[in-house]
């Protein structure tokens, strides 16, 4: 309440809280254009959309975010009377909740898309934010492979569809079982000690999961004693045995250039283990099903380091990855590295209903594909703005607003400067901030003739900058006075000059 | 803490917290394709998109919801750190900020429209949600009449756009300063007992506001001593003298069949008081400006009763209310009512800036214009589902596969049916549900003849309805055999005959 009171005799400062960021013009348009055609290919393979309420309440959510473990961390959360309310992390959890809900009335199998906001309550730092978009699908109710393998092909197909050419994405399969027959060969899947054994297991996985960072050397490291890093932090490493240090290494190393042979690889390291062995069957049901599709080794391939960091998977686990460089803040050439991810999480409606209904699904990172898209651009594209109608005479400004509504009547976007109309040049700096091709102005002299004056400022831009006097100038004047009665003809011209 | 502690060991329920809702399928394909259309009219308007994130400073938001008193109530907010966060109540709190924070980049006047939802942490109630969307267009940074005119055209387009027939729909469009101008006449603007003063403002703001629900008696009690409702409920009243009343019925009965007229009428009521003149100034410039663009008093009409419940409005305001009946929960015939609203609102930049910029926009009510649109139609459209491959051989599923690509490459929705096949009714019953236009059968029979058998399932829903034996049941099985190899073609030409 004092907080309040005070707020009250200062100015609140004009700023989005840390880790948001808004969003302006074309950068939502592209985002828009690529969501519509991800959503497509979605709804081609037979999915309908879902959208929930960004709020949930806490105990519907879990707690299955990465290396979280205190209670609510990771979430924006507050209380509401007797229960406590949540943004949603991501878009799967609150599909469980919607299955579980609804089930008697929804089809079964569930086959849904969602595309919306995500909140993480994590620190922000520079280029990650609080907010983000994801794309999901999922299918609720098969226990099929084919569902898993399905997601494959449509996470291709989406790449290729937003624009990234098949060459320049990989998707990566692993499974959960495999990497737990891994755990159990070595001891850590069960032991009697279960709080050293989990805690052990949480520093193989994350240490899995580091390998394209830190390299198979680093990966050793923390399976073993430890890691200094750069900065000198050190993290404690698992303390593995050599014996358990090197069957998690072979299991990194058993990556093949064919599905076949990985899953040789693989099925040799968890003989015994009937939860890797279950692990490799289905990886092998998966990379047929891809395989008979057309989709093959290029586009869907076998990855033992892919290990997703969500608590609620349980089988398979998938992750694209761009496979072309680029240019990152400090001037380093890097991979851009993965845009999508998913896999198989069969208990999470169980939560709710306590019967287990197996699932499957993948999410798109809305914003790191399109950060890749317009990585590949050679310019930032700026939108086409509108045909501005500059204000000679303020005392006609609804005969300016009838010229906008004949230009819109005709498909032709356009507005009436209205700003103040007295300094002229304002109203041009206004056209160029928002990229407009033509400006019109109807002065008292034209007006009198029946004319208009229609200024083409791309051109007009360019002539500038190219700084020179030649014949071109006088040949390519950057305006024309043209009969009023002409001008809707006039401008469609020049406007489809300039159609990009 | 231990709150928590309790939940992990009891099975979370599933459902949305109170006051919100998931949407399915087509309800969102509706609702997106309205909103695109609606994007169009603004885009063509010449104004540009904004995304803001969800997430605001709770002193950025403001304290502006109608009849809010205590702090942050209204709004969904928690504490981090040393400061508040909200969920944004509505979307022009938040385009103030951005103004604010960016106008030395953004052109001016900033032209934005911007979509999205919005939370209200209000008691929720049948048909009452605690999220919904926004659908708003704004122009900060002119202090211009035709901007405050274009806002009444745009919206008039923009109904028109969804569907919305001419004639059924009708926007208002008042002026805050006139009604401060009456009220400065009846001393409720600026008096020496302050408080009380404002009290007997809120009330008669509140009063005005509910016209169209009790009725000019209603009013009149509600602005002298009070007023008991049905249920028995005592309202107090504004207490007004006998004189003050006189004035404000005659406001509230100013309205005419012509704007003009409307004019002349308010200006009698407020001459001597120079907000009042000004606001008749104001709304002069605007009615001008929508009838010489064509906009009569059939689609934009002056009416003092609009009031407009946001604190933050300093001049005109609008509202556009639907004017056809719709039979209501009850089964009585009721007036659709409002399903937009905007107005000026020049000092709410200035809090974060101290510079005054004038502002005016207007907001759609996303939810009550598809619920208008919904019950102007015969009945509920139920969107086509994807053609299903049954699933007879399940070894084969990978070839069923294989036909849902060639489908779905030849532009036509498909899946395979992904739950356990063993029952072949329930692949007929999730087909149904899906609302799917026709199944494929290829069991052992078809495959060895190279044939399929593709049933037609609206037909077939049809001719079980009508429950008859006749020729018509012969001629047009519901179901056929064909050569594989034509499947494509007859497809096509099955899924063109359902075309909506």
């Amino acid at each position: 309440m004092s907080k309040q009171k005070k707020v009250k005799n200062m100015k609140p400062k004009a700023e989005t809280p840390k880790g948001f960021r808004d969003y302006f013009g074309s950068e939502i348009r592209v985002r828009n254009s690529m969501l519509q055609k991800i959503m497509e290919v979605y709804h081609m393979y037979g999915f309908e959309p879902l959208e929930t309420s960004a709020i949930e309440n806490v105990d519907a959510l879990g707690k299955f975010l990465p290396d979280i473990d205190r209670p609510n961390e990771g979430v924006f959360a507050w209380q509401e009377e007797d229960s406590w309310l949540a943004l949603r992390y991501d878009l799967t959890a609150p599909l469980a909740r919607v299955y579980a809900q609804h089930r008697n009335k929804l089809p079964s199998p569930y086959r849904r898309y969602c595309m919306g906001p995500v909140w993480r309550n994590e620190k922000p730092g520079p280029g990650r934010f609080r907010q983000f978009y994801q794309c999901d699908a999922d299918t609720v109710g098969s226990s099929h492979m084919i569902a898993d393998a399905e997601m494959c092909l449509m996470l291709a197909d989406s790449l290729e569809a937003t624009g990234i050419n098949r060459g320049d994405y990989i998707i990566k399969v692993n499974n959960r079982k495999v990497l737990n027959g891994v755990l159990e060969k070595i001891g850590l899947f069960e032991s009697n000690d279960l709080q050293k054994c989990a805690e052990q297991r949480g520093i193989v996985l994350r240490a899995i999961d580091k390998l394209d960072r830190l390299g198979a050397s680093g990966v050793k490291d923390l399976l073993g004693k430890g890691r200094k890093d750069e900065s000198g932090d050190y993290t404690d490493g698992a303390n593995l045995s050599d014996s358990q240090l090197s069957l998690i290494l072979q299991f990194l190393g058993a990556k093949s250039e064919t599905n076949q042979q990985t899953l040789k690889n693989l099925s040799y390291l968890v003989t015994g283990s009937k939860i890797g062995e279950q692990g490799i069957l289905d990886l092998e049901k998966i990379s047929e099903s891809t395989e008979a599709q057309g989709y093959g080794v290029d586009r869907v391939l076998i990855d033992p380091s892919v290990v997703r960091g969500l608590g609620y998977y349980t089988g398979p686990v998938l992750e694209a990855e761009l496979t072309f460089d680029i240019v990152d803040e400090k001037g380093l050439k890097r991979r851009f590295g993965s845009v999508a991810g998913g896999g198989r999480y069969d208990d999470l409606v169980k939560r709710f209903t306590g019967q287990e209904v197996p699932a499957t699904g993948m999410s798109i990172g809305v914003d790191r594909l399109l950060a890749a898209l317009e990585s590949r651009k050679s310019s930032k594209i700026t939108e086409q703005g509108p045909v501005i109608i500059t204000v000679m005479d303020r005392d006609r400004l609804n005969d300016y607003q009838s010229m906008a509504v004949e230009l819109r009547r005709a498909g032709i976007r356009s507005e009436v400067y209205m700003g103040n109309p007295k300094n002229f040049g304002n109203q041009l700096k206004y056209a160029d901030i928002r990229n407009s091709p033509i400006a019109i102005i109807e002065g008292e002299n034209e007006l009198e003739k029946g004319e208009v004056l229609i200024k083409d400022l791309y051109l007009g831009a360019k002539l500038a900058s190219e700084m020179t006097t030649n014949e071109e100038w006088k040949s390519q004047p950057a305006q024309k006075t043209i009969l009023r009665k002409n001008l809707i003809v006039e401008l469609e011209n020049l406007i489809s000059k300039y159609k990009n």
